[in-house]
């Protein structure tokens, strides 16, 4: 059935071998990683597997359109997986609480946890916890990822993990019903920012083609994510973007608290400002402050390409990629700004002006 | 060469029966128009024939990164062409001037044009211009085109013109290089909303593919279409935004030229305002109402689909599509503002909240 030389090979048959599997992804997921989780645990269970699907963190509103979303669980099961499949993840620490758990092979009464959490340092070095005792798959597509499992299927020329998966459960000639189709084609939409990053591909396109062909409505799935903003959507982009200021090629704008409540808005509100913000043809680099709720400010950096923020972000004590990177920064508004706008003057300053990349 | 049951068949074989071509398309030309006009007439050239660009407005700042653009004309030809081929145009009017020169066949000067205007009227009924004379061929995706040439290809299932181009021009066989795909892919991508429409089929997708696989890069045309607005666009969102106005499931806002002004913005910078306005879960239509340099008032409608706004629009001397329609109206704002919205509020009122249609 497997195509022993494809890039799924052994993660198709490591899961075709499994009978209880615990699915996870990592913290703050996106649209990739609930997608992703979601779709494998559904074509796991429809396979005849036990299966449990894991994420530290809530399951953002705007992804509750997805089908399965309720059986997504911060818990660990109350049985004990043969396979821990690790989903969208560049590294372990990603995964929370999962990471420290460790797995009590015996001394266990029936129907309880098997996992109990254990607190990493000197007596739990890593590799103590649920990594120790069961073998984990590891399928994602970041360039970063610290292969931490005992297989790892890491392909950062792919657009999204959704997009492996696609290409696995297609090749292994899996289930592929509409909840799944669906789940893979929310996760390769967003991940590939609506089919526009540079890891959007001929066979990116062909394999969405495939999935809407399995009954993956792209017309519901883009109206769910897009259109569906709240209303104060509307009027903190409004404010922010009459707060703009703009200095040569450096735009960025500010978003307090106060701003915030006179729109009504939350902070997801602000998604997509900081995109908008790049897309004019002098813009370098656009950078967005948002107050937070416990007084620390959010920055979210975005470069055309001369300027690496991400390596500003890790400056700041945070991270994130080339052309998209955030961190967040002690408060007042003034300081952060003051702070932040003093790396990326120096850091367009000392940056050619050259060709751009990805 | 050609399969004589596919839809291009009777297209493909009245353009290879042709030597001299003018390929025309509309006023106010979009992505498709352009993308169209320049990908079949630079096939038409590589394969021999002489070739024409029409089109009566000027291309489009944002447009003319696509090969070619600068050939396009709003002339006529030197030379008495022996097809006539109008690409996405829904009806002869949108074709102004073309549509009312008359081609004379004797009594020319060598090396003139031979076509001169002629104004429609009791003496020069339809059918007296160009296309008395011509053979035509009309190749479009609108539902509404009047299929008013000798050939008309016109599929609404279509999610652009240049889809239908694509399919002509592989089931052809005729040479599809970098720049071909290029203003294809740009057609397909900004009619489709990028693969955002309905009419975006796995057939759409799979185009796309091969369109890229031929040397279109979909990073790139985006950039061009997405990532190059003008600075102030950033501050005319923010002032349109600001002005928001609520009623219920309407939204509405209001440009005045003296908010351009300040802003240092064209109307080009409002393009997307109003698509940005409906995207929020409770809005059911969206209206942008623009006062333009002689006084009177753009007004652009966005629907989710419970009310056609093309009927709307219908009724104040505009036009368009059910969820996508506009008109322009007698000045000043206010009582343009005044007559839109109760045609609103009414359709609002009388449209029963029921499944929604594209």
């Amino acid at each position: 059935m497997s195509d022993p030389v494809a890039p799924w090979a052994a993660s198709g048959q490591l899961l075709l071998n499994s009978s209880a599997v615990l699915v996870a992804t990592h913290v703050n997921p996106d649209g990739d990683a609930i997608g992703s989780l979601l779709a494998l645990e559904r074509v796991l269970r429809l396979l005849g597997k036990q299966t449990h699907p894991f994420c530290p963190s809530p399951v953002p509103a705007k992804f509750t359109f997805l089908p399965g979303h309720e059986r997504i669980s911060p818990a660990v099961p109350a049985w004990t997986p043969d396979l821990l499949v690790i989903l969208d993840c560049s590294d372990r620490e990603r995964l929370a609480h999962l990471n420290h758990e460790a797995l009590y092979m015996e001394n266990v009464a029936p129907g309880t946890s098997r996992f109990a959490p254990v607190r990493p340092g000197p007596g739990n070095p890593p590799g103590t916890g649920a990594f120790a005792s069961i073998p984990s798959l590891n399928i994602d597509h970041h360039a970063t990822n610290t292969r931490f499992a005992t297989v790892n299927w890491v392909d950062p020329s792919m657009a999204a993990t959704a997009e492996m998966l696609a290409g696995l459960v297609i090749g292994m000639g899996w289930p592929l019903d509409e909840a799944v189709a669906t789940c893979l084609l929310t996760g390769l939409h967003t991940d590939s920012l609506g089919f526009r990053t540079a890891t959007t591909q001929p066979r990116t396109l062909r394999l969405a083609a495939d999935l809407m062909a399995a009954g993956a409505s792209l017309t519901w799935i883009v109206e769910q994510l897009y259109d569906s903003k709240p209303r104060a959507t509307l009027r903190i982009w409004g404010l922010a973007l009459t707060a703009l200021r703009e200095e040569g090629p450096l735009v960025w704008t500010t978003v307090s608290r106060e701003m915030l409540a006179r729109a009504g808005a939350d902070d997801e509100a602000l998604n997509g400002i900081v995109g908008f913000m790049r897309s004019t043809a002098d813009v370098e680099v656009a950078v967005l402050f948002s107050e937070q709720a416990d007084g620390r400010v959010r920055v979210e950096f975005r470069s055309k390409g001369r300027v690496n923020v991400a390596e500003i972000a890790y400056r700041l004590g945070g991270g994130g990629h080339p052309p998209a990177a955030g961190c967040s920064l002690a408060g007042p508004l003034e300081a952060a700004i003051s702070i932040a706008l003093a790396e990326v003057r120096q850091s367009l300053s000392s940056s050619p002006i050259a060709s751009r990349t990805e």
